[in-house]
C-alpha cells in the first residue's frame, strides 16, 4: 500500500488546488481551462514545499487526458457532418496552416533565431487547439451552431495535416530536407489507414457495443469501450501515428453505436478528471522566469497568432463559399494554439534541433490565446457588423459578387445528377480499393512472421510466397469482384454519356458496348498492377503467379455469386449502422 | 508523448483483455470480479510476449481503485443506517474476527508453519472483502434488503477493527508482543479521529458541495469531489491510518450532500475503471505454480473460511437478536476474504516476518471464496428452510426461547424514555468532548511548528505555552460551555430520578439541588484533568495556568451567550445537513 502514497499525494494536491482555483475562475467568469493551468503554475514554483513527487506518473496521466479529450470529441463528431463541411474545412485549414507556418518562420528569422527554430515556431503556430475550442464552445453553449460544425471540420482536417506535418518535420530535422515523394507516400498511407480503420471499425465496433450494452451493465460497457479505445490507440501508436488521431478515429467510429448517449455519459467523468490533470501539467511546465525573459517575443507571437488565424482561417472559409458572419466566427474560434504546439515543441527538443526556450514560449502563447478565445468568439458577431459598415463600398461589392458567383456554381439539389452518381461509384471503388490495398499490405507486413512458421512445411521461398499471396488474393476476392462490378456500371455510364447517337450514328451501340466492355478490363489490369506494386515483397515469380491467377479465375466461376453476396451483406451492414436510430 | 506509450500499452492490454473476459464471464453468469482476476492471470504468465511494461504504475492505479471502491461504498452508506445496525454489526464482526484468527492460527500450526506465519494467516482470514460483497450484492440486486444493511454495518466495524489489528500486528511483529495499554490508546485515537472528522466534515463538506453544485457544471463538481476525497485520504495517510478508511469516511460524509445522486453518477465510471485495474492486479500476482504446490493448504483454508465465517458471523448476528433467516444470509454474504487479506499479507512480507507463500495462498483462497460468494448468498434462504426442518426439536426450542427473551429486553418504542434521554445527552457530551480533545491534541501537535514562529516575539518557553494553551482554550470555549450545559441537564435528570420524595422527605429539594449543582462542577474538574493530560506538552506551569483560567472565566462572563449561540448554530447546521432532502 505504501509506495502509492507519493502518487496519492500528487493526485490530492492537484485535485484540491484545481478544485479551489476552478471555483474561483468560474466565479470570475473565466474559462475553467485557464483555472487548471493556473493551478499548475501555483503547484509548480514552490521548491520548499515540494508538492509534486512523481511528476512522470502525473505526465502520463495527463497524456491519458489527451486520449480522453480526443475520444470524446470523436464521439461527438459524426462522419456525415465531416462530409458535409469537408470542402470548406479543407480550404480553410490549408490556408491557415500555410499562412501560419510562413508567419511563424518570418517572426523567428526577425528575432534572429536559427532556421530550424523558426521552422518549428511556424509549425507550432499552424494548428489550433481542439480541446480549448471544444471547451470554449461548450461553455458558451455554441457547440450546435453551424459555424461550430465548420470549426470541428477544420480541426479534424488540421489533425490529419498535422500528423503529416509531424512526419515531414522529423524528416527535415534529421536530414535537412524532405522529398516530395516521401511526403506523398506519407499522406497516402495515412489516408489508406484512416479509410480502412473507418470501414472495418464501423462494421465491427458498434455491433459489439450494441451486444454488450444489451446486458445493461454500465461497468461492462465501460470496460469494453475502454478496451476498444486504448486497443486502437495502441495499434495507431505502433504504426507511428499520434495517439490523438487514434483516439479521435475510434471515437468517431463509436459515435455510430446505438447507445452513444450512455457511452458519452460514462466517459465524461473520466475525460473531466484526466483532462484536468492534463491542463495542470501544462501549468507545471510553465516557468515564470522564462516568461519574463521572453516577454517581447511572446507578445509579438500572441498577436501574430490571433490576427493571423482570424485572417487566414476566416478568409479561407469565405473563399470556400460561406457568408462573412460565419467566416468571422470560424476565424475567431480557431485563433489560439494548444496541445499540438506542445507536441511539436517537444519533438524539436527530443530531436535536439531546437532551442529550449521554444517550449515555454509555446505554453505562454497558448495560455494567452486561450484566455482570449471565449471573448473573441463572443465578439465575432459585433465585429462583423462593424466591419460591414466600415468597409468601403467597392470592396464590399467585390465580396458580394464572389459570393454570388460561388452560389451559381453549386449544383441545384434534386434528383441524382450524373455527377453525383459518378461520384458515388468512384467513392465506392476507392473504398474497395483501400480495403484491397490494406489486405495486401497487411500480408506483406505479416510475411516475415508467417515465413518462420511456414518454413516447417514449405521449403522454398517461392512456395511460401505463392501461399501468402494466394491467401491475400482469396480474402480480397469479394472486394475485387465489387470493384469490377462498380467499374462495369461506371463504364456503362461513361459510354452512355460520351458516345452520342448524333455523332456516332449507327455505330453508337457497337462503340458503347466496346467502351463499356473494355474499360473494366483495362481498369482491372491497372488494379492488378497496383496490387502487385503494393505486395512486391510477397509477389510470386511470373510463372507461378499466372498459375495462381488462373486458379483464382476458376475459383471465381464457382464463387462469383457468393462474393457478390458477401460484399452486399457488408454494404448493407455499413448502411444499417449509419441509419440505426440512437437511444437517448 | 513517447514515454507514456509503455503505459498506454499496459492500459490497453488490461482493458482489452478485461473487456473480453468480462463479457465471457457475464455470459457464463459468473461474477464480473472473477473475470477481472482471470484477465490478470491471463496477462501475467506470458514472459515471451511481455504484455505489461510498467507494473508499478498499474499497481498504483489499482490502489486508486481501492480508494474509489471504498469511497463509493461510503457514498452509499448513511450514518443513520450504521447507528441502526450498530450493535448487531459489532457483535457479529467481533465474534467473526476472534473466531477466524483462532481458526487461522490453528490451521497454520497444523501445517507446521511457524507462529508468526500462523498468526498472520489468522489475521488474513479475519476480515471479509467489502468490495466483493458489495459487487455480489449489487449484481444480485439485493443491496437494499435488510440483511444487506447488517452486512454493510459488519463490514464497517470490521474495517475499524482491521485498522486496529494492523497496528497491533505491526507491534507484535516488531517486538514479539503488544501491551494492552498500547492497544487501548490506538483504538481510542482511532475513535477520536473518526468522531472529529465526521463532525467537522459533515459541518463543512456537504455545504461546499451544495455551493459548487449550484454552478451546474459536472466537471467542477467532479473536481471538487475528487479534491475532497483525495485530500482527506492524504490527511488520513499522514496520520498513519489506511487510505481505505479515509476514502470510506469522506464518502459517508459526502453522502449527506444534497446532490448525492449526481455525485454517485460522476464517480461510478471512475470507480469501475480503477477497480477493474485493481482486480486485474490481483490476478497479475497470482502465480499458478505456487497454487499447485500449495493446493492442499488452499483447499483446507478455503473450507475453513467458508464454514468458519458462516458459523461465526451467522451465530453472532443471531445472538445479537436477528432471526435465523437473516443470520444465515449475513453469514453466507461475508464468507470470503479479499483485499484486506492482501494488505495483511504484504505487511508480513514488508516486515520480513512471514514466508513468501502466504501471499499467493491469500489470493487463491480469495479467488475461490469469491467464486462461491454469489452462490452462497443465493443459497442462504433454501438452506435456512432445510436446516429449520432438519433441526432437532429441543435445539429449535432453545433458539426460539432465546429470540423471545431478547425481544422482551428491547424497550417498547414510543415517547422519549428516561434511558433514551440520558443516552442522547451522554452522546452529545461525548461528541463535544471529542472536539475539545481534538483541539488540544491539535495544539500540542502544532506546538513544535508554532514555537519556531512564536520565538520571534515571545522569548521564554513558558510564555509560548501560555499563548498556545490560551488559544486552544478560546477555540474550545463553545464546546466547553456546551459540555457544562449538557452536564447540568444530565445532573437535573439524575437528581430527579435518584432522589425520591418518599425517601428523602422534606430534604428532597435540597438534596436534588445539591446533586444537580455539584455534578457539573465535579465533572468539569474531570474535564479539566482530561484536557490537561491531553495537552501535557503545552501546559503552562501552575501559577500561569491559574491566571489563564481566571482570564478565561472573566471572558466567559462576557462571551457566555455568544458561546451558547455559536454552539447552537453548529448543532442546527448539523441537524439541517442530515435532514436536507436529497435531489434525485
Amino acid at each position: 500500500m505504501h509506495h502509492a502514497i507519493g502518487f496519492i499525494q500528487d493526485f490530492a494536491v492537484i485535485m484540491a488546488i484545481a478544485g479551489v482555483v476552478t471555483v474561483l475562475f468560474h466565479r470570475m467568469r473565466q474559462p475553467v481551462v485557464l483555472g487548471y493551468i493556473a493551478a499548475g503554475v501555483i503547484i509548480e514554483p514552490t521548491p520548499p514545499f515540494n508538492l509534486i513527487h512523481d511528476e512522470a506518473t502525473i505526465q502520463t496521466l495527463g497524456e491519458i487526458g489527451v486520449i480522453f479529450l480526443m475520444f470524446s470529441l470523436g464521439l461527438e463528431f459524426s462522419l456525415r457532418k465531416l462530409f458535409r463541411v469537408g470542402a470548406t474545412a479543407f480550404v480553410a485549414a490549408l490556408s491557415e496552416i500555410v499562412l501560419m507556418i510562413w508567419i511563424g518562420y518570418e517572426i523567428g528569422r526577425w528575432f534572429d533565431w536559427n532556421a530550424m527554430d523558426s521552422l518549428f515556431l511556424g509549425a507550432m503556430l499552424a494548428i489550433s487547439s481542439t480541446t480549448i475550442i471544444v471547451k470554449a464552445l461548450s461553455e458558451l453553449g455554441m457547440k450546435g451552431e453551424h459555424f461550430a460544425q465548420i470549426v470541428f471540420g477544420i480541426l479534424i482536417v488540421e489533425d490529419i495535416l498535422a500528423i503529416a506535418m509531424l512526419v515531414l518535420l522529423s524528416g527535415i530535422a534529421q536530414t535537412g530536407s524532405v522529398s516530395a515523394g516521401v511526403a506523398v507516400v506519407t499522406l497516402g498511407k495515412l489516408l489508406l489507414f484512416m479509410t480502412v480503420s473507418l470501414i472495418v471499425g464501423i462494421l465491427s465496433v458498434p455491433r459489439t457495443l450494441n451486444y454488450v450494452a444489451r446486458a445493461n451493465s454500465d461497468e461492462m460497457l465501460l470496460v469494453t469501450v475502454l478496451g476498444f479505445c486504448f486497443g486502437f490507440c495502441l495499434l495507431v501508436v505502433k504504426l507511428d501515428y499520434s495517439v490523438a488521431l487514434g483516439a479521435f478515429l475510434i471515437g468517431s467510429i463509436m459515435a455510430e453505436a446505438r447507445h452513444l448517449a450512455r457511452i458519452e455519459h460514462l466517459i465524461a467523468p473520466l475525460r473531466d478528471m484526466f483532462s484536468a490533470i492534463f491542463f495542470v501539467t501544462i501549468g507545471l511546465l510553465l516557468n515564470p522566469k522564462v516568461l519574463v525573459e521572453y516577454a517581447w517575443p511572446i507578445a509579438v507571437i500572441t498577436v501574430a497568432v490571433v490576427v493571423g488565424k482570424i485572417v487566414s482561417c476566416g478568409l479561407g472559409t469565405f473563399l470556400a463559399g460561406k457568408d462573412g458572419r460565419t467566416s468571422m466566427s470560424v476565424g475567431m474560434s480557431v485563433s489560439q494554439i494548444g496541445e499540438f504546439s506542445f507536441i511539436i515543441a517537444s519533438l524539436g527538443l527530443s530531436l535536439k534541433v531546437t532551442s529550449s526556450f521554444l517550449y515555454p514560449i509555446a505554453v505562454a502563447v497558448s495560455a494567452l490565446t486561450t484566455l482570449f478565445t471565449p471573448y473573441l468568439i463572443r465578439a465575432a458577431d459585433p465585429i462583423t457588423v462593424r466591419l460591414g459598415r466600415a468597409m468601403p463600398a467597392p470592396l464590399a461589392n467585390t465580396f458580394g459578387l464572389y459570393s454570388q458567383w460561388l452560389a451559381s456554381l453549386t449544383p441545384v439539389s434534386g434528383g441524382p445528377t450524373l455527377f453525383s452518381m459518378t461520384k458515388r461509384i468512384v467513392l465506392q471503388i476507392a473504398m474497395n480499393l483501400a480495403l484491397i490495398a490494406a489486405i495486401f499490405l497487411g500480408a506483406s507486413y505479416a510475411a516475415p512472421f508467417a515465413s518462420t512458421h511456414l518454413a516447417r512445411w514449405l521449403e522454398t521461398d517461392n512456395t511460401q510466397r505463392v501461399v501468402l499471396w494466394s491467401a491475400a488474393l482469396i480474402v480480397a476476392l469479394p472486394f475485387l469482384v465489387a470493384v469490377y462490378r462498380k467499374l462495369e456500371s461506371l463504364a456503362l455510364l461513361l459510354a452512355e454519356v460520351s458516345v452520342q447517337p448524333a455523332k456516332a450514328g449507327r455505330f453508337t451501340r457497337a462503340i458503347r458496348s466496346a467502351i463499356s466492355g473494355l474499360i473494366p478490363i483495362v481498369a482491372m489490369f491497372g488494379v492488378f498492377l497496383f496490387v502487385a506494386a503494393l505486395s512486391g515483397s510477397i509477389l510470386p515469380p511470373f510463372g507461378l503467379m499466372v498459375g495462381v491467377l488462373l486458379c483464382a479465375a476458376l475459383l471465381l466461376t464457382v464463387l462469383w455469386r457468393w462474393c457478390v453476396k458477401i460484399h452486399a451483406t457488408m454494404q448493407i451492414a455499413l448502411r444499417e449502422t449509419f441509419e440505426d436510430p440512437r437511444e437517448h
